[in-house]
């Protein structure tokens, strides 16, 4: 690996770790058994590294928004995209914890305002294309407050676990309940069609369990 | 007022405008054009400040929480208990975005984690009634999920606003939209009872808007 990506790898999981206010460029050269020059080199400030793993998060949420759903007529695709939607925010989960203030640093500010208002429409995107579909039975006022619902429950899921759980490390467990916490909001709005997809999906051992 | 509660005014304004962290007593001293002396005579430290303002939350809550439902057969009581579950977050906001580490100070994370722990069983109490008073017809499991729901777009709607739209202040119409959200969750679930209840309320201007 490059000297630049190791920097922002070991960068990215201090800042996940302690917030990135509270780390330092000192701290980032010491994990990595680098001088500060040669960090200097690549990185002169912390800003400098903050807009990097930015770019980063900026890409993947890019790539994933461009793909086009792998089966726009299941609803497994659309649980697909909530679960990688959740693994990309834990990833960097500091941006999403950060706070920049548009009078300290406008362009963080409004690049991360940017993620939150593409997520947003990425979400009316798919549930409006699950309506198209027959996935869904919902109206238009219906679907936007859906995505509201949808787009609080996804963004906070895991601050809501570690208020209430003092979660600290993802499980799969985790991942898979804010799933199906998302689908909870669907399901009034489910159509037979999706229903019969989803219990169709369930493991063997939980539908035996559920008759 | 007494010198202690013109303090406390004081420390709070501040805590929620900068945050806990970004507020000295000597700032708060200042603000209220007393003495450092006379403040330390009445809280020694920071956090005192944070503990006092704690006991304050937690007995507005308890108040809130004690009171039984004015009529718990009608929808308008539990909008009622949501608008003022919002007001007394957006006044003791600070300590929603505090994060206090147990390791650093144990009473303080719990007493944090308790109001996490009560607002959700009251909740659950709400939803529970709502179901035995026929306002609501869902299952056991379909109310966990309400409940969670519920407590999820409750708990982070200020910062879903600031997020999205910056919010500074709050207005009445974002108080509104955030009941209204609570009730989106709602709906799909709500009896045939509830819905004439919420449409006998609504001003007679939307009602004629809508027909």
């Amino acid at each position: 690996m490059k000297t630049r990506d190791r920097i922002l790898k070991t960068a990215l999981a201090l800042f996940n770790e302690s917030g990135e206010a509270g780390v330092s460029l000192a701290q980032i050269a010491a994990a990595l058994d680098i001088s500060e020059g040669n960090l200097w080199y690549h990185f002169r400030t912390k800003r400098d590294l903050i807009a990097a793993l930015l770019d980063e998060l900026e890409q993947t949420i890019e790539q994933q928004h461009e793909r086009p759903p792998a089966d726009p007529g299941n609803v497994s695709t659309y649980a697909d995209y909530s679960r990688q939607c959740f693994r990309t925010m834990w990833a960097y989960r500091f941006l999403y914890r950060a706070r920049f203030d548009p009078g300290k640093d406008r362009e963080l500010a409004e690049r991360r305002l940017a993620i939150t208002v593409r997520g947003h429409h990425h979400s009316e995107r798919h549930l409006t294309e699950m309506a198209r579909c027959k996935l869904l039975d919902a109206s238009p006022s219906e679907i936007a407050e859906l995505v509201t619902a949808d787009r609080i429950v996804s963004r906070y899921w895991f601050d809501y676990l570690q208020e209430r759980y003092g979660l600290v490390q993802l499980s799969e467990a985790d991942l898979q309940s804010g799933v199906k916490q998302i689908f909870a909001l669907y399901r009034p709005y489910l159509s037979a069609a999706a229903r019969a997809q989803i219990a169709a999906a369930m493991p063997p051992g939980r539908k035996a369990a559920r008759r």
